[in-house]
């Protein structure tokens, strides 16, 4: 028979409902990693400094799995879903769990995107940080989601203007917060306030996504309670391997409650089948063939980190005097200054700042909703920027805002 | 206020629409990876044999990439979503496409999970082959998709078959096969046909998955055209290392339409933003420090692959003549030999085989509906058993054959 093309033929542009309602990438991620310039100074991203990457270490551990005379091609075979057991048995002894709570994923935002695919629904709301680490947003497009912004103060998620919603009524699926070394806003969700949080959780039936890259990256004050997340069946605890050892590893995982390993075998079958063995096997030999190396390389890098944070702190006060109020970072990569003098324009400081030669994000762009202050702060980022150019862009930083102060 | 448990909690075990949906993966996959016997000889997975994957050469690149003292820590950083560009570039030359056209993915199934999240809308019909490569259908279940089957003959895909069920108003969005060595049934699809296939997909606005991980494995006979697949806007040609350099390194690639590049970034940027810079580095160094390596170590690769198709098939005639019908295979890692006996159980013979010890998929394991004859053959992977074991195997089979036939 004879085919007629107007009436046989599918819009040949044809794409899912799921990948149409998805936005082009934009601010960071994709735009940040294209545009850098070799002449600014960029204060931009949450990345560890090169230096804390142990190439030499890893070009060790390669050596040593794939030489091995009997598993050598191992680490170049098919493993199962959830990881490899070297890796996951380290993990869950540092993380007070069962071994079977642990899933290896493709670094923390995987772990992200998985908890979304499994517990929120199309359309399904979710309370958020406000601000908020805004890649978070990005990933639940993939549910459509609906936001309830909360907000995050000095010391992390308002658990109280959180339950205050709930009382009102709103009744999240999830709750998503990074409770450790804010990202922005570089604080820490003290211990009472997780119990808290977990409490509602199960009370109300969300769940938490509890979202803590840098957790990791304490060089001082106290540690709070992780604990309390994991013995949670109402909290996914998501980790990586990203700030510790190196991002382009893609290497993380994520505590999930019981009932939740399943669901999320069943989802991790249907994308990549696993995590790579072959990073596996050379990332569970480096923590394990040295068992101290993992604790040394951190208390290396986290004294390097503390030391980058107080100096930069330091220099914007030299450099500015008065102009912006700091909170002394106990951990991470962020400083989150706040302009003083309202009559500051903050856009046209960042403006101003990238032509004097320092990028770094605006606090406008972490916002997830009405009602924060987000647009009048600084995310800096320190963890990868040398002391000599901290001290430098501190200083371009201060001749930015003498353009608005005269 | 006081807080009522009964009117407040969500369901404890609340999951997605899209989880509850999924089954519970079982069969190939990680039952098979569950179960290994040491004493049974396994002639089960698509698996490369150990001795063709490059240990020695790996360590070198991952020496090589991470010693450099300018770049060395780029491959532990973030890159792109799209991939490392001197992967791509490599794999754009032998696809004979635009750079722009090769997006990295975590090995070939990756590729067939994000292709139906880009095109398979819920509830979408598609059209598959019949036997079928069988974790094509878990991936489905991403999207409750429905499957028309369509058989598959000696030289792969009835085109014919598909073009009568569309004349006849099937209107799939998809098609998926298998175009090369065809797991299961070893078969390569002509150019002629594939020429056809492409034709029907433009005419009809359908998109072709054209699911390639075998493609590089052919010890014989002539290559057919994969270039008619690169040059439609209605294909998207799915490849993978897995099959020469590793399963365990999860690196593939899709060649997708321009009009679908866009979507698939926006779609694995939700996901895991990125296949580990790592691998790709490394695997990157392989491909291009010593040009010749790919294809030599290939071309062993093939050599060994050939032998063991040929010693197999003759193993089989030598042990049990006359019980199957089976062709020469050209390449790939399977040979489906056809039971010619009718009053032979299929099902019985493979738990006979079972007990004397030699292990293979049952053909009834691979149908995608009915009015194949799939269950009248058997899966025999040779790739990665040696030359002894498989005459053994054969040896045994032949064995469990005699069981049923006296």
């Amino acid at each position: 028979m004879s085919l007629t093309a107007s009436s046989a033929t599918i819009a040949p542009d044809r794409v899912t409902t799921l990948v149409s309602h998805l936005t082009v990438p934009k601010g960071f991620g994709d735009a940040t990693l294209r545009n850098r310039r070799p002449d600014a100074i960029e204060l931009l991203g949450g990345i560890p400094d090169p230096s804390a990457l142990p190439t030499a270490e890893l070009i060790e551990a390669t050596r040593r799995v794939l030489s091995d005379p009997i598993t050598g091609t191992d680490p170049l075979q098919y493993s199962r879903t959830a990881g490899l057991d070297l890796l996951r048995q380290w993990i869950a002894a540092r993380e007070g769990v069962p071994v079977e709570r642990i899933l290896i994923t493709n670094g923390g935002f995987h772990g992200i995107s998985l908890s979304l695919q499994a517990v929120v629904d199309r359309g399904d709301l979710v309370a958020v940080d406000n601000p908020i680490f805004p890649l978070f947003l990005r990933g639940l497009e993939l549910s459509q989601g609906r936001v309830l912004p909360i907000a995050v103060h000095n010391d992390g998620l308002d658990v109280e203007a959180l339950a205050s919603e709930l009382s009102r009524g709103a009744r999240p699926v999830a709750v998503y917060t990074v409770p450790d070394f804010h990202n922005p806003s570089q604080g820490t969700l003290p211990t009472a306030a997780r119990i808290e949080l977990v409490r509602l959780a199960e009370h109300y039936g969300f769940t938490v996504l509890a979202d803590n890259p840098y957790r990791e990256l304490r060089f001082r004050g106290e540690e709070q309670s992780f604990d309390v997340f994991n013995q949670s069946s109402h909290v996914i605890h998501i980790n990586t391997f990203t700030k510790t050892l190196g991002p382009g590893l893609r290497l993380g995982w994520v505590v999930v409650p019981e009932r939740l390993v399943d669901p999320f075998i069943k989802l991790r079958s249907r994308q990549d089948s696993h995590s790579s063995t072959f990073v596996q096997s050379v990332v569970g030999d480096l923590l394990t063939a040295q068992p101290e190396f993992f604790d040394d390389n951190l208390a290396t890098a986290n004294a390097l980190y503390g030391r980058r944070a107080d100096l930069l702190a330091e220099s914007l006060e030299r450099h500015a005097p008065g102009a912006f109020e700091i909170s002394q970072p106990e951990g991470g990569f962020f400083l989150w200054p706040r302009i003083i003098d309202d009559t500051v324009d903050a856009e046209q400081l960042a403006r101003d700042a990238s032509e004097e030669g320092v990028e770094y994000q605006r606090g406008s762009f972490f916002t997830s909703g009405d009602g924060s202050d987000a647009d009048r702060h600084l995310r800096l980022a320190y963890g990868n920027v040398s002391d000599d150019l901290l001290d430098e862009a501190a200083a371009r930083l201060g001749r930015a805002l003498a353009r608005q102060r005269g």
